[in-house]
């Protein structure tokens, strides 16, 4: 089969993040194999203006109408986009009037871009929960635990480390994370470096296939990569769990956004989404 | 002064991250101090609808109208929210029938979530990067830079890290990071770890005086983070990125998201965001 797909363009005077988060969960609503994307950031200028425009077209000439999901804020270039052979889905243009008309007074209207740095402080804060994430992964580091704004355990490979970092880079939040091993599963109670921290704590767990499957991609045949083992460690570790009262979460085919969404509404932490 | 502030909500059955980076871009381009932002997400049951509209009327009843974004899909939810005492700004209703139309099909119409796991092997292709990330962090190791997209290079605190991380994070792309000492800045040529991989090297690069302050924070009073020795290393190293030919970006006062859309423009990576 040779059929052309439809172009579908993000267009934005920034990086581009708000068109194609929209634009992508709007098509996948569709068969999204019958789309091929083009992502054009920083679209800032007349001359960045009419290139676009000549992509869009030149898409246009060759298969379907192509689809623009626009960000772009100046009015003139607006204008322009409007104009080619495309169906624009122009998102400030749809909202920012209603939005304007609701509030009673103009917007800026400005190149003041959603992912840029608008507010030094609140940059520099994100950053440092990414460095706190970092130096606080895995039990690295027990120190500054009294700052974190969440510890994340569970056993090895059950998705601590990827959920603190989005946490951290996406939310702000102070997440450090612990690995439950073998040896703090002897004793009925949490390992010592918790037990302070007990109202801090938040469980990942996951099914022991799958757990088996990705510790196997690390150690092949290894002890450590056995389902017998994976099985014992999460539901031992579950247990745990249940017995101090960790809130948990089953991660098996959960995505670090999910996973971590669920955590901030669990945990009762604000959310202030970057 | 005690004015009410403007309740916005952002209301998803999802994790609510589409819902919240629009609704965030839009309210950006008026005064932000005067919303009162929560978000609401995983309203996927009549229940969690109902409840969400309780608290959008409560505030209505509080203050002045509030304006909600929704990313809701299922048709019976969205109507009952367009029920309420607010200003609905109804993300989907406003582009997925246009979208319909021009496709002449109709969409899932179901809860697809934008951020949920589609495609099993992408998302692993995705934390296998944020892994790469983490190994190839600050020189670490420089084994398999033959398989990095990407090597980031620049003095110490330039901004590696944490874009590295958002490469890997929100484009699974495979981003490694080598700092430039001093002694790499004793000789003419590229560090030695590095001379292989030109191609693949974008460098990073910072105003003394703004490093000077960063390093500050992390080692007061050291030459290191003293303004002669910021000056000269950023000097040195914008001469070597000069010399070599690897195209480079000044980070003062540029986010991570800037940063990465730049930098996946100049190496000419496919860009696909998650």
């Amino acid at each position: 089969m040779n059929s052309v797909r439809r172009a579908v363009f993000f267009v934005s005077d920034g990086t581009g993040i708000t068109a194609e988060t929209l634009g992508h969960a709007l098509v996948a609503q569709f068969d999204i194999e019958q789309f091929s994307q083009t992502p054009l950031p920083f679209v800032d200028s007349p001359e960045r203006v009419e290139e676009a425009l000549q992509q869009i077209n030149a898409a246009a000439d060759r298969g379907p109408r192509p689809i623009v999901f626009s960000t772009l804020i100046d009015r003139a270039a607006r204008e322009r986009l409007l104009g080619s052979n495309a169906m624009v889905m122009d998102l400030f243009g749809a909202f920012l009037e209603p939005l304007e008309h609701e509030l009673g007074r103009q917007s800026a209207h400005a190149l003041r871009r959603a992912h840029a740095i608008a507010d030094q402080q609140q940059y520099h804060t994100r950053m440092e929960a990414v460095n706190f994430a970092l130096q606080h992964d895995d039990g690295m580091t027990i120190r500054q635990y009294e700052n974190a704004d969440v510890i994340l355990t569970g056993v090895s490979r059950s998705g601590k480390t990827p959920t603190c970092i989005y946490l951290a880079m996406q939310f702000g939040i102070k997440a450090a994370n612990y690995p439950i091993t073998v040896d703090d599963l002897e004793s009925d109670g949490l390992p010592n470096a918790l037990r302070p921290h007990r109202l801090r704590l938040f469980g990942l767990t996951i099914e022991p296939e799958q757990l088996c499957q990705i510790r196997s991609e690390r150690r092949p045949n290894s002890r450590y990569a056995s389902l017998t083992q994976c099985q014992m460690e999460v539901e031992e570790t579950e247990r745990l769990f249940r017995k101090h009262r960790v809130p948990y979460l089953d991660t098996t085919s959960v995505s670090v956004e999910e996973i971590s969404s669920k955590l901030l509404q669990t945990m009762g932490l604000e959310r202030q989404l970057y």
